[in-house]
């Protein structure tokens, strides 16, 4: 296994590799045509080939076209179910648990996440748990379904891997656990916070293992659980949480809400997304969906994130700082300019992707 | 202003201190009587003296009795309104906005939380958003009242001094806003996640300055936003987020996560808790209580939260490490060991609580 292929399966993406701007609709029907030929329907294959092509264009290029290699082999080896039906197994008013029937993460996220608007539009909160689903790409693809009908959306996911330990361990029973939480902004963006727990990416940490240099003490420990320098080291270890004990209960806690309230793995269940295609993973999602206008009339909530935004954009700034950005605001406006401009991939991700193409019969994109 | 009097305005205690073991029936007591001689009743006195006093017995003395001079001091000004009334203002089935007559934090948070879990006990979870509140101590000890009926509980409050900027600026304007997720666990202390947004406690910097040692680089950040590893300049400047931009999204998300669905004070808005006496400080909550049973027969949600919990304990420790703590579970071992033996205070403390004891005249304790 090479530098480059160990790097997808972490939490980032290598940067010591040449980009090639693809155009976005041409990436998007590459993806979704991989899909379809490992077995999606047509409307699951272009929501999963969006939502991917989507995270590249934000910028998230750990959780987008990268995956697609793993998600089509886990597909072609049945690990996910490629024609899964979602159902729901046990709901109330304004709750719900869904069983993902083993589909495909953003194919299941979607379905829960929407039952949780569709819950919320008459003015009640909902909560919607998920099991039985896969890996599903970018939290902030899922809140930001909540934010188009003026909700704040909540989305977290137990992660695929396990690359942490509980604190003072070591003993990898904890996934990097990503969460997002957006809140809706009048004719913008949504005030975004995606973020998963660890200090850094795995992928800087295999960046640095390449070009042999040190790691800062607090991005990882080893694999007796103490803190090293050596990337090397770190690379046999694990990933570190944001703020140590601070990170630990954060990761922990969001996966214990990821999974505790519909029977997902957890812990020592957690099986290796790119491991193990044998047993299906079993992921758990939760999904809240607050519709602003329960608490506030909508329009004086906007007043209010209106004044909140301009103040902290117009705060005084650190030397050398252009602008102050707004969480998920530069993700946001990224999206915009490559939906004109086209989307970088790295040379090595086309290439892999080119590969796969054309064992399944597609032409090369980029 | 000293040393010792600029921690007690911070999140940390000094440890520069000498501490004295108090008798915790005795320290309540006295905390009640001073509420009580500065115009609170006897139930809302008992409730804010018993919840400062578990924060010590929990070994979060940041939150306990080394606030009671400054509240008292609101009080006694009418800064804070000692005989509030939180009344609801807005409401739905499952969602509330609370009023809170600009009353101690703790009481209308446990008045919110109370009725937060009240609405969620036909099954459905509930929102209960907050303003015209005040500084409300411990985010955990409010989750913990949705916890003891097999409920998740979230609290999240704005601080009630800006100490942080947002990222890359160099003008506080967010506070460092905590919050708590307790996950209710089978005959033991919830699973609580109870953090605030900041790498480190600015009491620490105090101490550090005091002795005049250098401070890590991602601790602070100067008056003009850049980062220091001077504790005297970072003391003129503002605490930093954990994990940088990821904390920064954190804190501010919590922000507003408090304050935008009551019309509670943000960024600019917020005054100074220790400085201005004039205007109400108009601080916002939002709590929120999720019926396990909405989802799963809690006793499967209680086999699922063991085997969990026991999987953690169990795991392989890094060298020197004794035990693998689950969230909360120190401050729970804690409590209950201070309920028998004593609760330490900090020899400072001690002493300002006497001056103002014999102010009002109560005999000193400890």
């Amino acid at each position: 296994m090479t530098a480059g292929n160990r790097d997808r399966e972490g939490d980032g993406v290598a940067d010591f590799d040449f980009e090639t701007v693809v155009d976005g609709g041409r990436l998007t029907a590459f993806c979704r045509d991989v899909f379809l030929r490992v077995g999606m329907e047509e409307a699951d294959a272009a929501l999963c080939a969006g939502s991917l092509v989507e995270a590249d264009m934000r910028g998230v290029a750990s959780h987008g076209v990268v995956r697609v290699p793993i998600y089509a082999e886990r597909l072609e080896r049945r690990a996910n179910n490629p024609r899964a039906t979602p159902r729901i197994v046990r709901e109330t008013r304004t709750t719900a648990v869904m069983d993902g029937d083993n589909g495909m993460g953003q194919v299941v996220g979607a379905r829960a996440m929407e039952l949780a608007v569709r819950k919320a539009r008459d003015g009640e909160p909902s909560w919607v748990s998920v099991r039985n689903s896969n890996h599903f790409g970018a939290a902030a693809w899922f809140a930001e379904i909540a934010t188009r009908e003026d909700m704040i959306g909540f989305a977290v996911t137990i992660g695929g891997i396990n690359h942490m330990v509980p604190w003072g361990g070591a003993e990898a029973l904890l996934g990097n656990n990503p969460f997002a939480i957006g809140m809706p902004m009048r004719g913008a963006a949504p005030m975004m916070l995606d973020m998963a727990c660890s200090v850094a990416a795995r992928g800087k940490i295999i960046v640095a293992a390449k070009e042999g240099t040190p790691i800062p003490a607090d991005w990882a420990v080893d694999r007796d659980g103490v803190p090293t320098t050596d990337a090397a080291r770190a690379l046999e270890g694990f990933v570190s949480p944001v703020g140590g004990p601070k990170g630990y209960a954060l990761t922990l806690t969001m996966g214990l809400l990821s999974t505790m309230l519909s029977g997902a793995a957890f812990g020592s269940e957690v099986t290796h997304m790119y491991e193990d295609f044998e047993r299906p993973q079993n992921i758990g999602h939760l999904f809240a969906a607050i519709p602003v206008g329960a608490f506030e009339d909508p329009g004086t909530y906007h007043d209010r994130m209106d004044k909140a935004a301009r103040e902290l954009r117009g705060a005084r700034r650190a030397p050398g700082v252009e602008r102050i950005h707004l969480p998920g605001e530069r993700e946001a406006a990224l999206l915009e300019a490559r939906r004109a401009s086209g989307v970088p991939v790295a040379a090595s991700v086309l290439e892999e992707l080119a590969e796969l193409g054309a064992r399944l019969g597609l032409e090369r994109v980029g």
